[in-house]
């Protein structure tokens, strides 16, 4: 197992089982097709919101800050809700506060840390592009399955999601 | 409709239609299932990358490098086959020449610009790697589907992908 990483104690054992079989041809062809789809349709949603002058990982901010309690989130939580670094989210904040959209305070009494704020501004510009937004994933996504199909993609995948956020939490 | 980008005309115009329908809660669920899992795969896949100082845009490129003819690509179809923009694949292509992955080299009698090639340090190293990235497909997508599952997922997704694959081409 190669060790020269400082995470390693944190991940599975680099060394395959024996035997771990290659993917058949139906199994690699479903895996490619969910490959495509999350990676173009972040890039079709991200281009609809062009007009807006929103980069899809904004409009995330703005959803995820406007279910908070006070439409504010601690940093850290935000990072988290958002699964990623704090490094980053907070480059992405910085542009939003330039754009007026989320506003970054310290929380009097709250030694833990920054908050960023929803703006009145943020609010309304997520009340004005949220139509839009929805068009698109039905337009790209949702509209395209049946209702059997959603269901069944539902039953699918959500045990998928539950496990992944498991090892996300011990990460 | 708000026409402040330079690519507006490319994009379906953004004001949606009367009464496009807010998600249902059925089909809330998977959108958020979806994109839930789609991002918390990448990071765990990456994650179990971490050991062999690979990230997973990295593996990406070892894998569309090792099945093209000759092992090389034309940087611009690189960035077409790996959906990224070309100033965010040449700064990936630079990290990886420096770890000695791949090489950058002009085509003689090519003006059409520069080819990425697979370096046989590139061509080990996807060959080490690939178990390990199986187990971990394996472990945190395709092995958690019944055989049914499948065969369903895969023939919902496939149009979805060629409806999105469309929409890029003509962007």
């Amino acid at each position: 197992m190669d060790t020269r990483t400082l995470d390693a104690a944190d991940v599975p054992p680099s060394q395959p089982e024996e035997g771990t079989p290659w993917l058949t041809a139906g199994e690699q062809r479903l895996w490619r097709a969910h490959l495509e789809v999350a990676k173009l349709l972040d890039y079709q949603l991200g281009r609809e919101l062009q007009p807006h002058n929103l980069a899809i990982n904004d409009y995330e901010i703005l959803v995820v800050l406007s279910e908070a309690p006070e439409r504010r989130m601690r940093m850290t939580d935000l990072a988290t809700a958002t699964l990623q670094s704090k490094s980053r989210l907070s480059h992405q904040i910085t542009r939003m506060e330039t754009a007026g959209l989320v506003l970054r305070q310290e929380c009097p009494g709250d030694r833990r840390g920054l908050y960023a704020h929803l703006t009145e501004q943020g609010w309304e510009t997520m009340q004005k592009v949220a139509p839009d937004h929805v068009r698109s994933v039905r337009a790209h996504f949702i509209d395209r399955f049946t209702p059997e199909q959603l269901d069944a993609m539902y039953e699918a995948l959500a045990p998928v999601a539950e496990h992944l956020r498991g090892l996300r939490g011990r990460g």
